[in-house]
C-alpha cells in the first residue's frame, strides 16, 4: 500500500530519494529510537542510577532486538505513539531485573524527538553535500557557457541582452547561501531531546544534566539546557530552509523550461522525458518536476509553522503534523537537488550564438 | 523506505487507512490504467477501427499483464510518466500482431487521470459510507446524552448552560451537509479522460465521440464533452470536499479534547492512549488526530488549488503536483472518519449531571 | 495607513476591485450590522416581544446613527469585537426606554455573521455577473479567432496542432461550471445567524423561529435550522469556489503569459504594460497578475479550511482568522475577473496564420 | 474602503499596528522610492555620470515632490508597476534639463525592491525591540511566579507537577532564538537592489559598483555582489522569521487560553474582552488573537515560499505575489509581538497555591 508518491514502487525514481528516504525508513526510526534508549541507560549506568549490569543488558537489548511491528503498528494506533509498546518488547528483551531501568525517567517525545534528530542531522548532512555537488556543476556550466550572449527576458518578454553568466549567477546565489546556513540550521536540529514526562527531567534528579550530557556526546547531539518538546521553532526553520532549496530549484527549473521552448530554443539537454504517443518529443521533465516540488514544499511549510502551536507541555495534535510533513518535505528536497543536478548535467548547449 | 506516515509500517495504524489506502496501492493504479488500455481497445475494436482480433488480444493482456515494477520505476524516472513503459511492456505482452494497436490515439495522461478518476470514485463510495456510519453514532449520542445539560462555552470561558444535543447539532450538520454533497462531487470526479496527446481525440477521428461513451460505459463514469487534462476545478473542489469533512472532524476532535480535559470532565471515553511514563493517564488521542488530520489537509488545499494552474494542453509541473498531494489527503480523510466514529462509540458519559 | 496592496491608493487600480471591495467598507460593514439590529428589533416588535415603540426607535436610530468609529476601534482592540461597543452607541441613541430592548438575546457573533452573510451574497451577485461577462467574451473570440490553427503544447515543448477553439474550451469549461455553482454557493453564505450568546436562541423563548423566519424574509436570507457559530463550512466552501474561480483565471492568464512568448507569438494584446526602462515593451502585466492572484487565494484557502476548527459554542480564534483572509480572497477574485475580460476584451490577434 | 482588517478602521486597534503599519503606508512607500531615485542621482552625479547640477535638480524634486496619486493608481492599473508614471511626475518636476538624468540606467524593480528593503530593515528594527520587550516580561513574571506550582500537561491531560518557571522557559527561548536571528535577518533584507532592466547594471558601466556602494552608504543598505531581482530567499526567510515569531506567540496564546478556562484557573488578567451579551464573561479575545496570527503567518508563508519562483530576469507574477502577502504579515508578527506584551503584562496571578 503506497499513498504516497514518495515511496510509491513506480514514482519513486522520479519522486523519491533512496538516500535520504532510506533515514525515514522505519528500520532507521527504530534504530535511532533504540539508539537512544541505549544512550539513557549506559548514561544512568555510569551516573550510579541503574546497576551496571542493567545498562549493559539494555544496550545489548537495544542492539540485538528485532521489534514486532505489527503489534507497534496496533498499539500504536491506540496509543498515538509507538514508544509505548516498543518499551513493552524491549523490557521483555531485557530480562525481569533491568526491564524496570529500561526508559527510566524519558518519555514517549525524547525517544521519538531524539530518534528524529539523529536523523535530521544526517539528512542535513546529505542535502549538504548535495548542495556543493550542484554548485559545483553551476560552476562547470560556468566555466563553459559563461560568455555565450542570453536574451535577457523580463515580465516574460525580450528584454535586453546578458551572458548566460548573468542567469547563472540568480541560479548560483540562493544555493550557496543555503548552503552556507546548513550549519546554524543542522546545529538546530540535531539536539538532544531528553525532558521526561513533563520536560522537567524531574525523575532523574540532580543526575539530569549529566545524563543529558553524556547521551548527547554519545549520539553525537548539541545538548541544549533543556528539551524542546514545545518548542518546535528550529523544526520550522529547518522545514523554512528545505523549502528555500527546493524553491531556489523550482526558479531554476522553471527557467529552463521556458528556455527549452521550442520557438526559444535557448537550452538543449540530453536525455529527457518520452512520450507514450508522440515519440519524437523529449519533454524537460526534471525542470518541471524542480517546480512541482518547490511547490509542495512551499504548501507543506505552512503545516509546519501552524503546528509551531503546541499546546501545555507536550501536544498531540501539532506534534503529529510534524510526522506527516517533516519527512516528505526532506525527501522532495533531495528529490530536487538530485533532478536539479542530472538536469544541469545533461546540458549539452546553453545560450545563443549571437544576438 | 516509508517517507510517508500514511503508508508508515508502525504508523499506518493511527494515520493511514486500509481500505482507502489500498485505492492507492500500486495494485490498484496499474490495474486501474490497464483497465482503461482494455476499455479503449474493446471500443476500438466495436468501432471497426483496430481489428477485432487485437482488441481482444489487448483485453486479454490487460487481464494477465504482471508488469515489471522495477522497470516502470526505472522509466518513470526519465519519462516523468509511467505509461509509456506500461505500453511497452503491453505491447510485448500482446504480441507484433496487435502492438501497434494499444493505447492507439490515446496519451499518457489519458489513462492516468481515467485510472485516478476510476479510484476517487471508490473512495467517494467509502467515504459517503463512512460519512453515513459517523452521522448514526451521532444520533445514538443524541438519543443517549441528549438531553443532558452541558456549559456552553465561548470565545474558552464559560457562558450559558446548553444541551449535549445544541453541542452535537453543530458536530453533525456539518458533516450531513458534506454526505449530501457527496454525489456531486462523486460525479465531478468519476469522468473519462480521454483526448490523445493534445486534448483533441485528433486521432480518433469522427470515432471519438462513440469511442469516449463506449469507454466510460464500461468503465462506469460520466463522459464529458472532452478531457479535462488542464480542466482540474474538479480534483480541487474534490479536495475541498475531503478538506470540509476532516475540518469538521477537527472541530468534533478539538471540543472533546476541550471537554475530557481533567478539571472540565464533560466526557469520557473508553479506550485511548496509554502512556510511556505515566500509566494512569488515558490520552484522547483519537481527538488529537482529528486536529492533525484537519490541519494536515487545510495545508494540502493549498497545493491542491496552486495546481489549478496547468500551462497549455497538458503541464508536467501542476499535474505532477495533484499526484503527490490527492492521495495522502484521501487517506487522511478516510482515516479521519474511522477514528471520528471510534472516538464517538467509545463515548461512555457526555454532559453533566447538572449546572 | 494601507497594510494591504487591495486597498492601496495607487496599487488598488491593479489588485483592488472598486465593486467588490466597496462590500467591504467600514461604512457597508456597520450597514450590514445595523439592518441586522433593526430587523431583529422589529421582529421582537411583531412578535411582541419587546414594545412596538421600541422597535420603531430602534429602526430609526439603525438608519440615522453615524456610529463614533474612532470609540469602535478602540473597544474593539480589547473586547475583540465591534458589537458590545456598537450596541452601546445604538443604545444610547434610542433614549433609555428602548434602550433595553437594543439587540435582546442576539450576540455580537449574530450581527457580525449575518451582516458578512448579506455582503457576501451580494459579492456572490457580483462575481456571477462577471462570470458571465468574461465567458461571453470567450464566446466573441470563439467566433472570431476559434477556427485558426494553433501548436498544441504539452509538457512545455509543441507536440500537435490544435485549433484556437480547443484551447478555449479549456478555458471556458472550467469558468461555466463555477457559474453553474454559484447559486447553490450563494446560498450556503446568504444566511441568516441567529442564535444568541451560546447559539440556542434562548432568550427568545418559543418566539425564537418566528423571529429568526420574520429576519431573514426582511434581510433577504436564507434562515437555517439554527445558527452556524462554529459551522463554517458554507465558508470554507465560498472560498474554495473563489479559489476555483481565480485558478481558473491563472490558467488562461499563464497560457496568454506564454502565448505571449516574442519568439511564440500566438497571441498580440493591445494596451498591455509600460516599463520604466525600455519603452518599446509591452508587458502582459493582466496575464501575470491572473497568475499571483490565483496563487493568492490558493495559499488563503489553507488559511480558510484551518480556520474550520472552531472550538465549543463559539471561537475567537478561529473566527478572526476568516476576517483576515475572506474580504482579501473576495477581492482578489473579483480583480481576477476584471482584468480578464479586459485582457481577452484586448486580444486582437490568436493563433497562428498556418503550422 | 478596507478589505483588510489591518487597515481597516475599527479592525486595526484589534489587528493591525500603528508603527509597523506606518512603514507600509502610501507616503513612506513613495519616500522610500523618492530616496531611492535621489541617492541614484546624487551617486551618478559623484562619479561624473551625470551633470552636478541634474543630480541637485533631482535630489531637490524628489525631497519636495508631492505625487498626483490618482494618477499613480490609474497608471500602475495598466503598468502593473508605479515607477514609470512615478519617473514621468518626477522628470516633470526636475525641468528639462535634468529630466534625461532621472531613474538613468535603474529599472522600476530597483526602486520598489530598495524602497522596500529600507523598510523592512525599520520593520526589524521595531519587532526586535519588542521582542527585547517580551522577553523582559516573561523575565518579570519568571521572578514573580516562577517559583509556584503547576500542573504539567501533555496532550490535553493533567501530568505531574512543574513550575511556572518551566512553562515560561518553553515560552521565552523560542523567542530568544528569534531575537538572536534577527540581525542575520535584517542583513538578509537590507540590501540595495541595482540592476537596471535586466540586472547587469548594464547601462552604468564601469561605474555600476562605484555608484552602487555610494548609493548603499547613503541608504544605510548593504551592497550584494548584484542584484537580487529573482533571488527572493532572502524575503522568504525573511517571511519564515516573522512566522517564527508569531508562533512562537501563538503557542504562548493558546496555552494562556487554556489555562484561563475558569475549572482550570491557572492564571488570571486583568483588562480583557467584554461581550456584547454576558457582562461577567472576561474573554482572553489578546490570547486568541496570538493564536489568530500565528495561524495567518503559516498560511501566508505557503505564498511567499510559493513565490520563490520567479521567471527569467524578472518576473510580474510571482514578485507581485509578495506585495500582497508580505506587508500583512509584518503588520501581523508586530500585532501579535504588541498583544503579547500586553496580555503578559495583564497576568495578576499565575500558577496554583498548591497542587
Amino acid at each position: 500500500m503506497t499513498v504516497s508518491a514518495f515511496d510509491h514502487p513506480f514514482l519513486r525514481g522520479l519522486l523519491g530519494d533512496q538516500e535520504v528516504g532510506a533515514c525515514f525508513s522505519v528500520e532507521a526510526d527504530l534504530r535511532a529510537m533504540l539508539d537512544f534508549e541505549a544512550a539513557l541507560a549506559q548514561a544512568q549506568g555510569e551516573a550510579g542510577m541503574i546497576p551496571v549490569q542493567s545498562a549493559k543488558a539494555i544496550v545489548g537489548a537495544c542492539a540485538s532486538l528485532e521489534p514486532d511491528i505489527e503489534a507497534l503498528d496496533q498499539s500504536t494506533a491506540i496509543d498515538g505513539v509507538v514508544v509505548p509498546d516498543l518499551v513493552r518488547q524491549l523490557r521483555a528483551a531485557v530480562g525481569e531485573r533491568a526491564s524496570e531501568h529500561v526508559h527510566m525517567g524519558s518519555t514517549s517525545q525524547d525517544a521519538i524527538d531524539t530518534g528524529a534528530a539523529m536523523r535530521l542531522a544526517k539528512v542535513t548532512d546529505i542535502l549538504t553535500g548535495r548542495l556543493e555537488g550542484i554548485i559545483e556543476v553551476l560552476n562547470t556550466l560556468q566555466a563553459q557557457w559563461g560568455e555565450r550572449p542570453l536574451m535577457g527576458r523580463t515580465r516574460m518578454k525580450r528584454a535586453l541582452p546578458i551572458t548566460v553568466a548573468d542567469r547563472l549567477r540568480n541560479w548560483r546565489e540562493p544555493l550557496e547561501r543555503q548552503l552556507a546556513r546548513a550549519p546554524a540550521v543542522r546545529e538546530g536540529v540535531a539536539v538532544l531531546h531528553l525532558g521526561g514526562p513533563v520536560g522537567t527531567l524531574g525523575q532523574l534528579g540532580e543526575n539530569g544534566p549529566a545524563v543529558a550530557q553524556a547521551m548527547a556526546k554519545r549520539l553525537e547531539l548539541n545538548s541544549p539546557s533543556g528539551p524542546r518538546h514545545t518548542q518546535r521553532d528550529h523544526l520550522a526553520e529547518f522545514a523554512s530552509w528545505l523549502s528555500l532549496v527546493s524553491g531556489s530549484l523550482g526558479k531554476l527549473g522553471q527557467d529552463i523550461a521556458l528556455m527549452a521552448i521550442d520557438e526559444v530554443g535557448e537550452i538543449e539537454l540530453s536525455g529527457g522525458g518520452g512520450s507514450s504517443a508522440m515519440a519524437h518529443k523529449q519533454n524537460p521533465v526534471a525542470a518541471e518536476v524542480l517546480v512541482t516540488l518547490a511547490r509542495f514544499n512551499a504548501a507543506q511549510l505552512a503545516a509546519m509553522h501552524t503546528g509551531l502551536v503546541h499546546e501545555n507541555e507536550r501536544s498531540g495534535a501539532a506534534w503529529t503534523l510534524e510526522w506527516l510533513t517533516l519527512p516528505p518535505m526532506c525527501v522532495a528536497t533531495a528529490a530536487g537537488l538530485r533532478h536539479g543536478r542530472e538536469l544541469l548535467g545533461a546540458v549539452v548547449l546553453m545560450g545563443t550564438s549571437e544576438l
